[in-house]
């Protein structure tokens, strides 16, 4: 089945509104095996039927959002039946409905609400229960011109209105239009540590050869391998990314980077702490957003004075003059201070020059140092150089330092 | 001028990655005039001829994101040059562009990165500074059928990539395309503290009534206020806007709240510490964004556990167990304890339930301790229930960390 999205609405043309509809509806719909082929955003008023006739005519189905308000720019109920040559008539049960809403809140109804009343007897009313406009689905019908239109979906806009009514009301009519259960599924495999085209050069055709679609995401610091085909051919074409990808793979179930290292910490009863100078935080912060964190990250010093490195950690003065606040030796001493001070298993630093000013010959800006110390292995440390500006320096430091802590505890797991 | 946007991707069509690009090519569209008419998300491959053929018969301008990466699911360069009945050439100025960019990063490229430094002749070449890929832009073109195409922009996918080669590139090319200057020029005023309604009721019509159209975007904690008019009737506005926001106005010059703060404490000579429980990092992050934030900014405590509460900052056992961690005196503890071991002017401290566990029937999920200690004045704290997700409440909880900061430093200026 071919789907397609209308999205109505000038504000999110307008960039008034961040457009969230169709990534709501593909999560939705992926599980059943259907996939949105097409999604475009017209505004209010006639460019609604342009876009239907359009979509219409390459679709078995077509959701339309927006436009079932009670205001004049709410125009895709008129819009819709016209285009059905279906005639709108006032629902009394609809109306009741709406009635008993603005009466549970304590509001009484201007005239306009009738309009959300009416609907064409073909149609099927999906109930809204966040809101007042009811959805409407039509199953296919013969147009004036005798072409037969596809199911269509009437939905609201407002995202709270939306996806209670599509999950509980749309997604089990579409269900019942499948021939046969769904049979294609897919994996999202997450990576750090090469770009796309690496990937695509490590993979080379293994993937293709199966016949699974293969598509790539990249995003700071990291690329999201997304496989798409039947189930029993994803699982064979497991081993080979796991051996192609080696320890670039993050996450066969499309977990976070922070994720991946608080669930393996918390499996193997370890904690962490982490002593934070060019990243400021942001270390900390994302290891504190996989539920349950507590119980494997214990605190970070951000430490992002040179008096804040001496005082909290303990680094010497000596040094930070003599080696510099951002080099590996002062790194080194971050995260086993870190370590000591907070009766961690590990403890992750990171120093260095996020920009965009500061920085030395040696040193130059984009320069970061990550440690980890460790229990029965010496303190590693790795220099990084990100030509970027300050805040991806930031992200592409927390990265490089959750990944080096990742890639430890794959190799070194706890005696 | 007619716009229509394309935006390619089958991760945007399968719900993998949220669409931004149309929020932000319209907020970038708005101040010089333009707005998008029509925008389709079509997936990786043939469909992208298919759009840009139905766009190009509606519209001056086609803006297309996507496709223009290393890997063989990036199509955009070699569709577009097909439909304009161009040939790719190999240009040697982006290969050595992109060869210098891998250099810098100690990465040996690929030879897949040779699609990225093709283009036909006839295209202008926008650089890209924060990627491989080049965007690429057509002025009119007589086609293979001897219609006139569109100007035509392709853009990268990655929004890093996109946002800044889109403003400093692509927009440039765009003003010099208008008829005539544009007269209208975009305010963005940031508030905190009110709903977009509120706003609305407190400026009443006195923008309308100006001429000034007046646009709100709600972020998590945040609400910007987009005022579009003539210059000068837009100055005029500025009092009004202050007056009847009063201290909820962050900003008239669109700056963040952490930029705010930390350019006031700058401005002042002042300094600040965090003490971070339930934000984990995130305020110390925020702080951290800002160039120049050190000079103000030296050090965060984020104690997750209690006994990092106790050994980092002190924080009596009893009085843990006694009050709980999450409680006005531990806040106050907290700060207090920041404010003292980091010897610096101010230190704002969180500690909450962020969930998905935890509360206390007095103190249920949600509950966020908020407290800023100052010289000279009593340490305050604010108690907060943030009715939400985990990562949205410690968004929520840094920003009323930062604006009780920020109307404590309005109020009582440093003597």
């Amino acid at each position: 089945m071919r789907v397609e999205v209308i999205n109505t609405g000038s504000e999110l043309l307008l960039g008034q509104v961040l457009n969230t509809h169709l990534k709501f509806l593909a999560d939705s719909l992926l599980p059943i095996g259907l996939r949105i082929d097409r999604q475009v955003t017209v505004p209010d008023g006639p460019a609604i039927t342009s876009a239907l006739h359009d979509a219409a005519a390459r679709s078995d189905v077509v959701l339309i959002t927006g436009g079932l308000g009670p205001t004049t720019d709410d125009l895709t109920r008129d819009l819709v039946a016209a285009y059905l040559g279906l005639d709108l008539i006032l629902d009394p049960l609809i109306l009741a409905t709406i009635e008993a809403y603005f009466a549970r809140r304590g509001i009484t109804p201007t005239s306009r609400i009738q309009r959300q009343a009416q609907r064409p007897l073909a149609a099927t009313v999906l109930q809204n229960d966040h809101g007042t406009a009811p959805g409407l689905y039509f199953p296919p019908i013969r147009r004036p011109d005798s072409s037969l239109s596809p199911h269509l979906f009437l939905l609201p806009g407002p995202p709270r209105e939306l996806h209670p009514m599509f999950t509980q009301r749309a997604l089990p009519i579409l269900i019942s239009l499948l021939p046969s259960p769904p049979t294609n599924t897919m994996l999202t495999y997450r990576t750090t540590g090469l770009g796309e085209s690496a990937i695509e050069a490590l993979l080379g055709e293994s993937l293709l050869n199966l016949g699974i679609e293969v598509g790539y995401c990249a995003r700071l610091g990291e690329v999201d391998l997304r496989l798409i085909g039947p189930t029993a051919t994803l699982q064979s074409a497991t081993p080979i990314i796991t051996s192609r990808l080696g320890s670039h793979l993050v996450s066969k179930e499309n977990l976070s980077l922070e994720m991946v290292v608080i669930n393996q910490l918390i499996a193997t009863r370890q904690t962490l702490s982490t002593a934070e100078s060019c990243t400021g935080g942001l270390l900390a912060h994302r290891l504190t957003n996989p539920p349950g964190a507590s119980a494997a990250f214990t605190q970070s010093f951000v430490t992002y004075s040179n008096q804040a490195k001496h005082h909290t950690l303990g680094i010497p003065t000596e040094l930070l003059e003599s080696a510099g606040p951002v080099s590996a030796p002062v790194a080194t001493a971050m995260a086993e201070a870190a370590r000591h001070l907070a009766s961690t298993d590990h403890a992750l630093a990171t120093t260095g020059f996020a920009g965009p000013t500061g920085g030395t010959p040696a040193h130059p800006l984009g320069t970061v140092f990550i440690a980890l110390a460790s229990p029965h292995l010496p303190t590693v440390v790795e220099r990084h150089t990100f030509h970027t500006d300050r805040e991806s320096v930031k992200i592409l430091a927390a990265q490089a330092a959750l990944d080096l802590l990742r890639r430890s505890l794959l190799l070194h797991p706890p005696t």
